[in-house]
């Protein structure tokens, strides 16, 4: 028998269900990604705050905040979501702040479904780039070899730049017609 | 005899007056910024609106909007001033997102000072590097000189990250005990 730690979908037929994905942000969405960021498990308190106060500035400043959003759910609840954003004072860059998904639905694919999605509303956007930063550190590696699986090549590291020995990478993604 | 375009304080000796420097943020420094970066003629439109919001974020959020400001001026009013703040989710990594000075004080040292001086509070509040973000472009090569000039590395460059030819280079100088 093998082992898994993060059940796939087909061990949780629960997740099966339809998952609708929506861009509209609700008040509810603050307890909402609040419980989903401090659910996963690998998020230091000061992300925790900036994740939700994301989805507060957007509730305050709609789509003058510069925060678009991607949420996806099921009639259970949110499962996992994206943040992100066109970059000021860029042609065409946008940021890809946040993604996440609940610890269930790891290896789910929701992730690889969020992203892909995201960069369609991007591209359809007029977006021609998609930057992504994460940490060095070995616990990052998984989202490391996330974003690379998924067409993000890195191109630069800022060194000690979230603390010393916590490098910053930086990866990024042409879509659209660029 | 020697043409300069930019006036050195010598031969502008209204400029030799007693600079005042100031943290503090009031509702008149909406328009004085507004202008000042409307004068110093080489900012894009989304630049320009862009400084003028950080002062208002910072307004209405105070301290938690996480912008610092450092003004420059005489009783003439604001003559530069530089825009930083500690990136969320480092330990002590702050950003340099604007240094202004009015076109009459370039070559005067008011933004070696304006520098200097915001170096100072981000070590006397506990950060260890400062990041700076400039293009690549030959119109910018005066910026890259002068952070060059006053101790920055140049860590890495991301390409057509404002727009296609025109890349961005990040700087990066260690401050304080680091």
């Amino acid at each position: 028998m093998i082992h898994k730690e993060t059940p796939s979908i087909r061990t949780r037929p629960w997740l099966t269900g339809d998952v609708g994905y929506r861009e509209h942000v609700t008040s509810l969405d603050v307890d909402a990604v609040g419980y989903l960021v401090e659910s996963a498990g690998v998020f230091s308190e000061s992300e925790k705050k900036l994740a939700v106060e994301l989805v507060k500035e957007r509730l305050e400043k709609g789509i003058e905040s510069g925060y678009l959003f991607l949420f996806g759910e099921t009639a259970g609840g949110l499962l996992g979501y994206a943040c992100f954003g066109h970059i000021p004072c860029t042609a065409d860059s946008y940021d890809l702040y946040w993604i996440v998904v609940s610890d269930a639905c790891k290896g789910s694919g929701l992730a690889e479904r969020l992203l892909e999605k995201t960069e369609g509303i991007i591209s359809a956007g007029g977006g021609g780039k998609v930057y992504v930063e994460t940490s060095m550190r070995k616990e990052y590696a998984r989202s490391r070899r996330f974003y690379s699986k998924n067409g993000y090549r890195m191109e630069a590291v800022l060194e000690d730049f979230y603390a010393p020995d916590d490098h910053k990478a930086i990866f990024v993604k042409k879509i659209g017609q660029r």
